[in-house]
């Protein structure tokens, strides 16, 4: 068994320790510095950087030209004119005045021009002449020559970002060419038996134990998004042989190698051996997290750097981050590419490990006054949370997280202007949250999500921390939904309950019930697992009533303790068997082909204070759910009535 | 004479009125509306937008997956493992522990995994042990089945604009293609009889009259950076009838046209007459600045929408972002796109006219605690205004303009982070300080330059605009550089001056001196035309320290009164044949190819107040001047000595 074999030396070198020993390898061999420019044409050029600075060849204009649509003339015999008495100037060739076009060359005896608009064309015996009221000064309405770039003159530095009107100023003095850094070419080795494509998996599946493989898609999008060329290799199985082949044809033609995964210490992590076996092996485990197991060395003859990114998809996205983008960067001859920061408060205590910089995956709103950052899930498996992230804020070594309340820096994704119209709702799970969130993108607003349960949502309401939170709170005093809720956390604040729609709560149990389950009552059952939801859902209140009503303990029910935070999440423990059944919504079981005992219909409100109800930033989720589409939608799925939505339920 | 015919009519329409009629058009007409999808692969997908939400297919991860290296156990087997008492569990695919890679399945007996660092292998009698020394959960180190996506749920919703991990995720859950907006075809057609290309101008030169073709390069570039597809027409000579031949073919295979120029009311403007035959002229003249003739229409039977731009290259690149950016924005179903927006304090008073929304460039700098924004040039051919801008101020309609000191918002073009290691020169004007920019690009410093002479950069400095000014002036009384000055304008500000070089100040004239030429006395001379620069440069003060000494009036002197900003403006006035001579440095002569006729050796300092010398900002500026490689380039240049380059002259 491999296992034996096993290694156990992943190290925890610090992140500047690991890039200076990365660096020094590198200069030693000659590959850290910039790297050498070509000849491109302009059209060719956009979003590439200067490898040497530009000069003007030409001036621009070439030669005095006239500013205007008008006449050239020689100013000394416009002085005397007047609306009272006016001049006349002869036009011709060699005459006292000559038209000209915008951009036309003044003639060598003309030093002004008036424009058309002051003139008043006269024909008189033959000849033509122009009539004026008013004198004009020399050099009125020229562009004299090298207005704009006198030849000679430096038009771009080197190691300049080209974007659109660069490229205009360049060919404006003369060139038709330019010399900008050779894009380092980046080669991506996904390496692992159990990878499959996506165009395989979409095509027919995958059975258990495949993974689709997508980080050499990120990796490749990454590279070329920080102005690499990337070459995307197919899946290497896990051969120590055939891994080594292909780092060795990759390191013959690319900049830098990066292989993925096999880079921890498990018993088919292949990479540091090889790379040990074909070069130096620098860094094995830099103290970051997530993105611990990175290898940094050098490979062959001429040295050529290699990366060992780790397997999980956000290790991999962010160590691409925090070591390729730097290296291209650098090779470029750019500077560090910079996230813009903001401040925010941490909605939440974060904990973090001393001993490691950790990067914390955040969503940030704009809440009033408030720009606020809540952490996202920080499973290393978990893509969607990357793709949900607005930015990063780095617990750095040292530190033991943060309180919540606390301001940290944000190092965001998006553009500011993205936060700014970002709906923030904290609160109960519904799938139909998903379809708000669809048709607002259509109407630009962002909608982003945290299921907090219902309590968790008004308690984030009163923190100030979303604009909104779904809510289903069964009141068994008076068995009316949140209002009571609402009172008591949010005391003091003033708050509009909208209906968003009734929903129907059931027990969901695998196809075919093959439990014979019927009811709450057979959760008591020694035979029957239950998938239970999060501590402040609304649903694990009603659970909680009702158990109370059957009388029975929750120590009695197996599974009570574990819990999960969605409706989907509970369907899927039941779909692969991990429980038998789970309390949640009709939609949810639909969705997974599961089966659906009803025994409840819910209120679920949307709970919005206030100051956001009446919001432009609140106004198109109001009309979308007082509109006819989302209501069709909605009314469409499973489970949903949507005869009160958008009806104000109360306003405190 | 082509403009007897002259038609006056372009309109002064305000822009949302302008954009209101275009909407109003192209929705009669279909045009206005998010564009169709289509199907594509995931690695050709970056910077696309989803023209459908889109839904996981498959669930991430398909099963209970291994989140560590380790053992798959039954966690109730577990129970009781401590240090003084641990538990063996038999190893075997039906025993109790069966060893799991990262990302294995777990098998369907057990419901947990201890991590392999926490266990001993023990091999006995043939069989296989592992040893604990403690329990664990239910469900440690385990990636439950949907994790990260479950199938059904919303991955992406439609308008979103794809980034490497959204890509990932949408492989990760299934999908191997996803839907996207088609991108909107934008023909380019620029008009012109004047108009050589780059290619042309850089092979064999321009000539008078000739103007370098580069708005439909500039405008190719946007629209590719916008998310369209350009095609670039070859130059249309200003013919009617090819230009609506070329019109109608661009309108039957691209969403929108552009027309560059013609769109003014000039002789050969002939884009409005050809929309108003070809289909609707909408708008033909819009109240902004610059970029006033602007042509809104739709042509042909389907409506394309077409867009005359004016033919300043400012003018064409603004109206680009005004007019072409949201609309293909629209079509893709993003919101316009918005630049990150800064609080500045603007540098000097700005008049801007009434009646019409102005756009002016700005250069920003981040001096000490103080934002500031200086206006570039205004002129609408001055497109290195436009490469040298950070951002853009907008002056509303209704607005007489902006008092100096006074807040304004900049939308930038750069990041944020762009800004902060910029360092603002504002002051004399030399040569040398493009060198210096070349190399502080090198040194991950921008380095932005404003030449308003050595008083201007005095004063500039006194109110916090600039971090240093260069400064070469001369106290007559004392024949001392600088230091009277400094005294008297930088009074009570801590402030080091550092010399850059010496450099030769003499008469910049034709080549081969043909008027004879000898000295300043001959600037009394009635056949010598003089190029001036102005008031506040130090040159202007060495020449009228030596009018006077001479006893020469001013106003004796030919073109005293016409103000040049820099060195090689004053050269551009002799070569060109607008001035016979000019005072002025031996480089800018020699750039020319003009003579020189030399008669002082000036120190050129840069005056730096001291807590900007002490900076990190502006450590590598000083590292340049007291380095080898700057001092070695600057003395290879004409006029120039660079013996004290780098010595602090005085510190006050």
């Amino acid at each position: 068994m491999s296992s034996r074999n096993r290694k156990f030396y992943l190290e925890d070198i610090p992140l500047d320790e690991a890039w200076r020993r990365f660096i020094a390898a590198m200069e030693s061999s000659g590959m850290w510095g910039e790297f050498p420019g070509e000849e491109l044409p302009l059209e060719e050029a956009l979003g590439r950087v200067t490898a040497t600075p530009v000069w003007a060849a030409l001036s621009s204009p070439g030669y005095h030209a006239s500013a205007m649509d008008g006449y050239a003339v020689r100013s000394d015999e416009t002085l005397g004119a007047t609306e009272t008495s006016p001049k006349r100037l002869k036009i011709g060739s060699y005459g006292q005045a000559r038209y000209v076009d915008t951009g036309d060359p003044i003639p060598s005896w003309a030093d002004a021009v008036i424009m058309i608009e002051n003139t008043q064309y006269i024909e008189e015996n033959g000849c033509e002449f122009i009539e004026i009221q008013a004198s004009v000064a020399p050099w009125t309405a020229i562009r004299p020559m090298g207005e704009d770039m006198v030849a000679t003159e430096l038009v771009l530095p080197a190691s300049h970002l080209l974007n659109p009107v660069d490229l205009g100023a360049i060919a404006g003095c003369g060139h038709a060419t330019v010399n900008v850094r050779r894009r380092p070419r980046i080669a991506i080795v996904p390496t692992g038996t159990e990878l499959v494509t996506a165009e395989k998996a979409a095509l027919s599946g995958v059975k258990s134990g495949d993974i689709i493989e997508y980080n050499s898609l990120v990796l490749s999008a990454q590279v070329r998004q920080w102005g690499g060329v990337p070459t995307r290799y197919p899946i290497v199985a896990d051969d120590y042989e055939r891994i080594k082949k292909t780092v060795l044809e990759a390191a013959a033609t690319h900049d830098l190698v990066l292989v993925n995964a096999g880079s921890s210490a498990g018993s088919e992590d292949f990479t540091a051996n090889i790379v040990e076996k074909l070069g130096t092996l620098l860094v094995h485990g830099v103290a970051i997290r997530p993105g611990h197991p990175v290898i940094l060395g050098t490979v062959t003859d001429r040295k050529i750097p290699i990366i060992g990114l780790p397997g999980y998809p956000v290790s991999c996205a962010l160590t691409g981050e925090i070591f390729v983008e730097p290296l291209i960067s650098h090779w470029l001859g750019l500077p560090k590419m910079e996230k813009p920061k903001i401040k925010a408060i941490m909605s939440r205590k974060l904990l973090s490990p001393i001993g490691e910089d950790e990067w914390v995956r955040v969503t940030v709103g704009q809440v009033g006054e408030r720009t606020v950052a809540a952490p996202l899930s920080r499973g290393a498996g978990v893509i969607t949370s990357l793709v949900r992230a607005d930015g990063i804020v780095r617990i750095p070594r040292f530190s033991e997280g943060v309180d919540a309340g606390h301001e940290v820096i944000v190092e965001l994704y998006r553009d500011p202007s993205e936060i700014e119209r970002t709906i923030v709702h904290i609160g109960s799970h519904d799938l139909c949250l998903d379809l708000l969130s669809q048709y607002l993108a259509g109407a630009g607003r962002r909608f982003t999500s945290a299921n907090a349960g219902s309590l968790g949502g008004l308690t984030a309401l009163r923190r100030g921390d979303a604009h909104l939170a779904g809510s289903h709170l069964l009141d068994p005093a008076t068995g009316e939904y949140n209002i009571s809720y609402v009172k008591q956390y949010l005391a003091g604040v003033s708050v509009v309950l909208v209906t968003f729609m009734h929903r129907e709560q059931g027990l969901i149990v695998a196809s075919g019930n093959p439990k014979g389950i019927k009811g709450l009552e057979d959760l008591a059952r020694d035979d029957v697992r239950y998938s239970n939801r999060q501590r402040g859902a609304g649903t694990r209140i009603l659970l909680d009533y009702h158990l109370n009503n059957l009388g029975i303990a929750p120590e009695k029910v197996k599974g009570y303790q574990r819990e999960e935070y969605t409706h989907l999440a509970v369907a899927v423990a039941v779909q692969s068997g991990a429980a038998d059944c789970g309390l949640g919504i009709a939609a949810a079981a639909h969705a997974l082909d599961l089966n659906f005992i009803p025994f409840e219909k819910e209120r679920y409100d949307l709970v919005i204070p206030r100051r956001h109800y009446e919001s432009d930033l609140l106004a198109p989720l109001l009309d979308l759910i007082r509109g006819p589409n989302l209501r069709k939608v909605v009314g469409g799925l499973p489970g949903y009535d949507t005869t009160h939505m958008g009806e104000v339920v109360i306003e405190l």
